[in-house]
């Protein structure tokens, strides 16, 4: 398939971070588009975030430049000088003002980026952009992603196509110290900043912010949007039809992203989707589900198709969220496991079936309310601690 | 060695909760004792814990009656009858009181307990009680741990021997389905019920609430201290030094039952200081290293001897503890990794030779004020995936 979105090009190469792969991408808008991101909670920030955090507040961005193999993290103040020298590198060769760039880098932490190789890299990436590079820009921002992740999604405002396409950089660790998070979403789409910023953070809270593969955050983690209006479209400037075809459009690009990047967890053999229902409200039963992903003896058993369903009763009673032992029903796909917070008679066999397949899903029912979740996660696998382990830089 | 403390009698057998190994424990007091207890923090609550929550009140202790192989968790109304009934029948067989007896259970969460079984243990076991049971004893309260934890020290309160005799069980998960930790600390020191209480939640801070193997908090976890008088002291009654040489005394047996559980981990190669100095204050130096010690990038990084500092960076700046990054300083043992956050020059030959090595060393410096705190823990494993995925019950 061929990934197309008006009025964006890409390019990328190799510029010498990592051996051979290619290692070094920009994404460029040919008008400076309406834009939103959100970075990473940790307290470690690395210099690409710092300085990404400043451009975003203007509100229109014209160009992304990333790097994969380098996190420039821990790098002190050289480290930010570089950050600003692969903005300012960018903004020249693209005749746009540095402000309106963003950077991005995942990698290993700790050390100092080969800055000349970079600009060089950027200088020469930049009199090649163009329209159709997409599938090679996914693949220039993974570190050790099994695949690259891209997506594609399309919807009408009155006769005009509207498009969004999505590309995300995930967990893998072999190199980098950490599951850096990188995904930047584009779309052609003509929308009001404040409808734009709306809209963006509630899908991030429903997709990348309902994902874990290993509960850390990395010092990295970067997923913005831009959206340049080439569409055509009457700019979306209420939350009217216009708008829920947007969200819509834009939930189905972003969840299907964090799955993927749950899918290509490092070492992981089985997709797990957590649901709860009947909670408090919405943001207990994410907080609910996300201490049940991130429990090692959760995802231990599910590595193994063992049904501790009590493990998930304990993941629950830890994660601080409120509930009635006595009111939580547990099921694994449809089967019942346990009724009013005590276990019933299953059939051993059919959750055996089940907790072999690739794709399990875990119902969770609380009972005391309406709040519901979905969460995403990955099995702990003995290759985890190996690729964790036993690499490195 | 032969391990004795004065005016307590313990006994153990083989009920048939277990296929062969001892499953049923007794401690007696022959006088009630002053008592103080910690129990999990998990919402879900197993029975005995409900149970023995409510008998510590009164505050006198004369029997502990503990069985493994089974947690006596999520059973609902019949789980808590089932505790009750083990502390009516210990009682009965004794000649206390019921309100005397706490209850402790560790296994696999969600069974109803073989009820009868346990019954006639009691009944037998409580004739068979002697002085220098101890090291049956704690076998009998273990899962798989692949060691008794068992430890004894003496100190002289103006002429007379005081001891202090310490059991536990750590987090050896094949069978039961959580890492439970149970301690008894057995004391023939004369103290008053409110310092006892004050020595006992400072100590439980700095030792068993210092320690993570996986991050997941059971069930049933139960810590109890018991103080019977025997060896005749004039009874602690303020803070004078011998409430410090009780105090000291009491950190020296729980913090090496602490540091025994993480040794025996489960699937744990490695044991694992961190030692957080220069934060605000002593609980943000622990909240820093609990959170390092929880990491699973940073555990799998010791299993591999795999100097990556930069994940320890992270796992500090997810801990929401306060820092400065351009502050911190990183040591593997002697050997400095990272000064003002930032990378130096370090001997690779050298950090491999110290992250080889059984026991591992990290200080952390955050250089802002003088909280230091030490917590423990162990490595992140293939044997760990192996044991939590693949057993079961």
């Amino acid at each position: 398939m061929k990934y197309k979105i008006r009025g964006f090009k890409a390019g990328s190469l190799h510029c010498g971070i990592k051996k051979y792969k290619n290692d070094l991408a920009i994404i460029y808008s040919e008008v400076p588009a309406v834009a939103s991101a959100v970075f990473t909670l940790n307290k470690v920030k690395a210099a690409p975030v710092i300085l990404s955090q400043k451009h975003i507040k203007n509100g229109k961005i014209s160009a992304i430049v990333v790097n994969s193999g380098n996190a420039n993290a821990c790098t002190g103040k050289i480290g930010l000088l570089h950050a600003n020298l692969m903005a300012k590198t960018s903004a020249d060769a693209l005749n746009i003002k540095r402000q309106e760039v963003l950077v991005a880098s995942t990698g290993v932490i700790g050390v100092i980026l080969p800055i000349n190789k970079i600009i060089n890299g950027i200088k020469k990436v930049c009199r090649h952009l163009n329209y159709g590079h997409w599938q090679k820009c996914a693949a220039a921002i993974i570190t050790t992603d099994t695949f690259p992740k891209i997506i594609l999604d399309s919807f009408m405002i009155d006769g005009k196509k509207c498009n969004i396409l999505g590309l995300a950089k995930g967990s893998g660790m072999i190199n980098p110290n950490l599951a850096t998070m990188l995904s930047f979403i584009l779309s052609d789409v003509s929308i009001n900043k404040k409808y734009l910023d709306t809209a963006f953070k509630e899908v991030v809270s429903e997709s990348f912010n309902s994902i874990t593969v290993d509960g850390d955050t990395s010092t990295n983690d970067t997923v913005c949007i831009l959206a340049n209006g080439f569409a055509g479209n009457k700019a979306i400037n209420e939350k009217d039809k216009h708008y829920n075809k947007f969200l819509s459009s834009l939930k189905y690009v972003m969840t299907n992203l964090a799955k993927m990047i749950v899918k290509d967890g490092e070492g992981a053999d089985k997709f797990i989707e957590i649901e709860v229902l009947g909670a408090k409200d919405k943001n207990q039963a994410k907080s609910a589900g996300l201490s049940i992903a991130k429990s090692n003896l959760f995802k231990t058993a599910m590595h193994g198709a063992n049904p501790n369903w009590g493990r998930i009763m304990s993941a629950l009673g830890n994660s601080g969220v409120y509930f009635r032992e006595n009111k939580v029903d547990m099921y694994f796909d449809k089967l019942l496991m346990a009724k009013d917070g005590c276990e019933v008679k299953f059939n051993e066999k059919e959750s055996n079936r089940i907790l072999s397949k690739k794709n399990i899903k875990i119902i969770v029912h609380l009972n005391i309310g309406q709040g519901k979740a979905n969460v995403w996660t990955c099995d702990l696998t003995e290759k985890y601690i190996k690729i964790n382990a036993h690499y490195r830089t």
